[in-house]
């Protein structure tokens, strides 16, 4: 199998970082499979700039896995009655916008689409520094899910593929990641990343998401093309 | 907490193997909040035995998630086009009816829910003596599995929970667990265990799930009130 010809699964949310880290395994030469979830999250938005990515970045083939995480709740991301918190509320310890073992429903989801596949590479977007209060975004926890993953699949029993996690922007902060992205000519006019759109379906400008987004953009020194201060 | 206030999720199919354990988390004076996967798999009457099992056993909810494998496919089980072997038909290694990282995506939504639920105890019907060819039916991927849960939790980081993956069915032959069930009072001709039911909505008999059926039946030396040989 020559370089060109490996495959990987792209966890794809339409934002920042996800759009870079498909991105990133393009650029290091893998054909890319894009995999997206609408799990009646608030900012459904997200689905529409992961389909632009996907297509921007020429992806093989992009799948968008339903299912409804509003029927088990515990996130302001996944349910009307617990607001987005907006400029950066009083919040102790990990957010209200923390989703109860979000990454390990979309990397498990990933992992059998990458059995099929016969892809040993699994790239996730998460970054242990602007969100260090997500648990399932830590180092610990995606070596973990990996050493699972080995275990838990036919092809890896087998000895036919070893599972890697990969998270390129792990210990990066925002700046370098939009100064990478750019650096390998993503349009981050196609991403989205507000958790709580305005009705007209603008970002909001002050949830975490837009926060980040903002701050990020800045110290970088470049001009976000969709939100500006 | 008393004893009887404990919560927890099972992993509830609607087969032999769920349904028994269940019982046995209810026996243990678990309060039993049951979850189910409608999965596009072609047995999908699993899904009504599941129905008629959580509310005989009275669970506190019977969750049902929908998403649709058959996209990902790669399983005699959600693919139309690779049958279900009869009879024991020649195979070798895992067989074609293992569902790429099934267990890992079913336990994914278990944690997420037990989280939210303040749910310390995830139990499932995994079985590693008469399907011991599915990789995430083993022991050491269930440790795994439980070893990545508590990083990759809120509750669990912030210490506040610890979950275990309990699977008491773990080394028992189906005739044990039938044995198991009966004793609990589990009246069996609510379960479905076929694979591939006839266009009339009759377990086939011959898939191995038939077989395995009436193979612990027969074992336990009673009659199974669905399938008889």
């Amino acid at each position: 199998m020559t370089s060109s010809e490996k495959k990987a699964v792209v966890l794809l949310s339409g934002g920042v970082d996800s759009s870079t880290t498909l991105a990133i395994a393009r650029a290091e030469g893998y054909q890319c499979y894009a995999l997206s979830f609408d799990y009646a999250q608030r900012h459904r938005l997200e689905l529409e700039a992961a389909k632009r990515v996907a297509e921007a970045l020429k992806v093989k083939r992009h799948l968008i896995v339903r299912f409804d995480l509003s029927e088990i709740g515990g996130s302001a991301l996944t349910e009307k009655t617990i607001d987005v918190p907006k400029d950066k509320a009083e919040e102790k310890g990990i957010p209200v916008t923390y989703v109860p073992a979000r990454n390990t429903i979309f990397l498990s989801f990933a992992l059998s689409w990458a059995e099929v596949l016969g892809a040993g590479d699994i790239f996730i977007g998460a970054n242990a520094v602007d969100y260090s209060g997500y648990p399932d975004c830590r180092p610990e926890y995606l070596r973990a899910f990996e050493d699972m993953a080995n275990l838990a699949t036919k092809v890896a029993v087998e000895g036919k593929l070893r599972f890697r996690i990969r998270a390129p922007l792990l210990y990066m902060t925002k700046a370098e990641i939009i100064k990478r992205g750019t650096s390998l000519g993503l349009d981050y006019s196609l991403t989205w990343s507000c958790y709580d759109p305005t009705p007209e379906g603008r970002p909001c400008g002050h949830c975490d998401s837009c926060l980040f987004r903002l701050k990020g953009f800045e110290e970088a020194g470049l001009k976000d093309p969709l939100l500006s201060l």
